[in-house]
């Protein structure tokens, strides 16, 4: 079961003024499923996206790019699950073609003005029959109070839904931020990880809302792990419509801003870690955060390095403080950081929750087995480094390593 | 149980003159059980070694470095398992120190002529008086044909002991290579894998058996993978006592080199192989070749990439062709070399065993899931990609992940 990951209420969930959501059953995979989405955009929105590095990125994320790239205004996300369209060649990108083409002509706009999106099982063809059959039903189920079904029908081997949504005050106008991800395993985003949405009515000019939706991503959905893998399908979208009737910001620096990206921010993170909360098999949430590193980029690849290991991830899922495993962690984290090569271990500090567990690279003299014990057996678990050889930072969310792991990932296709 | 790794037949394994080994059961960690090994080498031979380049390396891997810088002559090695002596600081230190003295006490040689090994937990420091007490029924128990034992001394949560031995011709007079190692979890070396040793009675001088031994351990143990998680103790030794009578070779070219070098690596391959047929809960044993490659490291980068996916191993372990999971293992290799950003995964030929199962990036047209099921219900299986963007190619070996992998590490230390 999640780690802490709260239920949503759907009454919770507030729309955003332009855009409105439609879900079907298309039985791409499997019967009786929510796996067909349609977002229907207003015209006159800003829409950025980042995407997947994985150099076997699916079709739908290729055309995604152009899409974006050819600044026609984006009016349509049309989202399915059951088949990832990756390593599906030619005919792969022909099908998501054609799914634009028919998303285009059902709502009369542009094929370019569509965003495609899959997610599931690699190296399958799409079920382009049941899949173009559906979209008219998910076009007329279109309304703006559907982002709780919109969350589920994006779900693939998540365990439960999850959205995010704030009202807030911009100017005396109240302004909505909504989104929902989904994401369970194949999760070590580089760029993004597959798939979050998170939309607002606030209006945000194109320009601006491309710089902040990269750094909202390297903040929140770049900053988790499940397994390490990167998906081929991995995108993150950001949509402002402009629709509550607030004035358009177009400078970083203008004060309306701040609550409003603080806002975003939050979402995409919250929903970055209900990924984490309901990683494959997971029974613990870890944050581990690493302090004193010389550049962001050595902070994350220590806290990384410590966030795949299955090593440490089993004694997690142990309750086992055996806390030497991270140090082996930190310690091969050069591999992936050539900066990290003259990294000083016999300065290190390790501490699990308050509990000071190896200073100066050596077991701490105060540290007890039970007082680690004690943070072990908690289901939400902060492991913090200090380096103290710079003043950069970084932190990064996963979970533990179960069975449960083992279990749905050898039997996921059956 | 191991995949297809022999058992040990120790009448098979051929003392190498100039080698006697010793072990005694120290109770170090668990009693009965054999886990402090002495190996003493005669005067005049020749000892290289490679090591961790985890930056926590524990501190028999330093003192080991700087015995071997010193130049003197290499006399002994001293294993001890149940405590890897590693995230131990100044004591750490300190008892690995007075360990050597005590070996050099007793054995009448330099401290400095003694390389000390341990493997076991992290940050746990060394019973000493145990181990202190434990050294003279080792050094008692010294034999030239206690290899067997020696291999059995050195396990930890290895299920069977892994050995090599040949006998070969070299100018009419008879060389001996025989060879032990170890490791089963934090299998993922960098430069060298905890712990191999492979000794011969041929002649080599001491500055081409180190060009030799760095050579054999990048065709060897720096080519399999575990759990990804690179060891603090890897250490990787070669002993050249020269007793067999054969000529000193100093030259890379000499013919003489030629079988004794075969030998060799195919001793080292075969250790290495051996540790990861006994990888922990591994059911499967996998040769992952990539070809086409531009240099060896894309090769080996996108090898272990594949070897190392969580999602990847366990789909093997299911015996389940969810083959698109290697391609995004592929696909996301360029996370680790930047040489891949440029990969055109259009390209890209995926076989398993002898099955064509992706061409030009997409599934073929020519494969069916029964095909890629009868090789995946095999124990040993061969994963071939072909890049074909440039000659360069490279081999790892890898093992599933089972549940067993999860109980094992769940329950390491209890």
């Amino acid at each position: 079961m999640p780690v802490n990951l709260p239920v949503i209420d759907p009454k919770a969930l507030f729309p955003v003024t332009g855009v409105r959501l439609g879900w079907t059953q298309a039985q791409i995979k499997q019967p009786n499923r929510k796996d067909l989405l349609l977002v229907e955009i207003a015209e006159g929105s800003s829409v950025s996206g980042v995407f997947t590095q994985n150099r076997f990125c699916a079709a739908p994320v290729t055309v995604c790019q152009s899409h974006l790239a050819s600044h026609t205004s984006i009016r349509a996300l049309v989202v399915n699950t059951g088949c990832a369209n990756a390593g599906t060649g030619e005919q792969g990108m022909q099908d998501t073609l054609t799914t634009c083409q028919h998303v285009a002509e059902i709502m009369s706009i542009s094929p370019q003005a569509v965003l495609p999106f899959s997610t599931g099982v690699i190296l399958e063809h799409l079920p382009m029959a049941k899949l173009l059959a559906g979209l008219a039903g998910a076009y007329q189920n279109l309304a703006d109070d559907h982002w709780a079904d919109a969350a589920e029908s994006i779900m693939t081997t998540d365990v439960a839904p999850k959205a995010f949504s704030r009202q807030l005050k911009v100017d005396g106008k109240s302004v909505h931020v909504t989104g929902i991800s989904k994401g369970a395993g194949m999760i070590h985003p580089n760029m993004a990880t597959m798939l979050g949405y998170v939309a607002t009515d606030a209006a945000i000019a194109q320009p601006l809302l491309d710089e902040l939706t990269k750094e909202i991503a390297d903040l929140s959905f770049n900053c988790i792990s499940v397994d390490g893998d990167t998906s081929t399908n991995d995108s993150f979208i950001v949509i402002a419509t402009g629709q509550s009737g607030t004035d358009l910001i177009t400078d970083r620096n203008d004060p309306k801003l701040v609550s409003i990206y603080q806002t975003l921010l939050e979402a995409a993170q919250v929903l970055a870690q209900a990924i984490v909360r309901d990683g494959e098999g997971a029974t613990k949430f870890m944050t581990v955060t690493i302090k004193g590193a010389k550049t962001v980029e050595e902070a994350k690849t220590i806290g990384f390095s410590i966030g795949k290991s299955p090593l440490v991830k089993t004694a997690f899922f142990a309750s086992d403080p055996n806390l030497g495993r991270i140090l082996a962690a930190i310690g091969y984290a050069s591999r992936e950081c050539e900066s990290l090569n003259d990294l000083d271990t016999n300065k290190i500090d390790l501490y699990l929750g308050d509990v000071l567990v190896a200073e100066q690279g050596g077991r701490a003299k105060s540290y007890q087995e039970s007082m680690g014990q004690a943070v072990m057996d908690q289901a939400e678990i902060e492991v913090s480094v200090d380096l103290y050889r710079g003043d950069a930072q970084a932190t990064i969310w996963t979970c533990d390593f179960s069975y449960e792991y083992v279990r749905i990932n050898a039997d996921y296709r059956t």
